[in-house]
């Protein structure tokens, strides 16, 4: 294994745990009453977005083979439906509390992984397909992921 | 040189000629007047916004260690200051011409560059520092503005 392998995973780490302790600054600046707000008039709110990227990374749990999500339920509210649909949502202090639980867990799972292991296919990709398209790894997917949360983070902002 | 290698540097080459198609999108989908309006109340303009990414694309053209900055004068206006300090802005129209030259020259020198080559340092580190801190590489930086283009393309879609 080169250490070019090495530096280029951890690079692509590094950047997802800026982008979640950015979130984590912003759990700890705004109140919950900010949260409730829309990012931008008739936006999606704050704690819609917050619950969406809590969701999107509990989905990394399985995508990425380490465990079942924890909180399956996250999905249809924040996934599935758009803000505004008129389903109940958690509370902000629930989510803040999810998010933390997820990424902790994250973080333990990817702690034991070796570089090598982050190019093995996605839950999300058969073997079959794999096959054919390599890129379709557990490294790219975590990037992926990276990239969509930074691009909600400058929609939340706004909040501040 | 690994195959891994290989799939790693594509991938996050990949994903930032993703993010540059969504701007270049959203430059198919506006009209130029979108462009002058704020993202949100008081917050940065698309055109502010546009200036400030052609101006960190150019960027990456000297970091890279490709060439000079194709728009120097971009910097001052769109990178040094903020949004509505009274400086003379180019045109939306300028602005996008900028921005398509920048990312073809920048696309035309990735494309003869070997991965390996990802993993040398960008022009802002020293070679003293570079041995120390191996992470801070071309393709590390191309990474990050990956992210950072991801964040402001969040609130550009606002303008739509």
């Amino acid at each position: 294994m080169s250490a070019h392998l090495a530096i280029a995973v951890q690079s692509v780490i590094s950047a997802w745990k800026s982008q979640n302790k950015r979130l984590d600054d912003m759990i700890v600046k705004y109140a919950d009453e900010q949260w409730m707000k829309e990012t931008a008039p008739d936006r999606n709110t704050g704690v819609y977005l917050l619950g969406h990227l809590t969701a999107v990374n509990d989905g990394l749990l399985s995508i990425l083979g380490f465990s079942d999500k924890l909180y399956p339920q996250l999905e249809n509210i924040f996934l599935f439906n758009a803000d505004k649909a008129g389903l109940e949502m958690p509370s902000v202090s629930e989510l803040k509390t999810c998010w933390h639980k997820v990424n902790t867990n994250l973080d333990a799972y990817m702690a034991k992984m070796q570089p090598e292991e982050w190019f093995t296919r996605h839950t999300k990709v058969s073997e079959e397909d794999f096959a054919k398209e390599p890129h379709r790894n557990k490294l790219s997917v975590l990037n992926s992921r990276t990239i969509h949360q930074s691009y909600h983070l400058g929609q939340l902002a706004y909040l501040g």
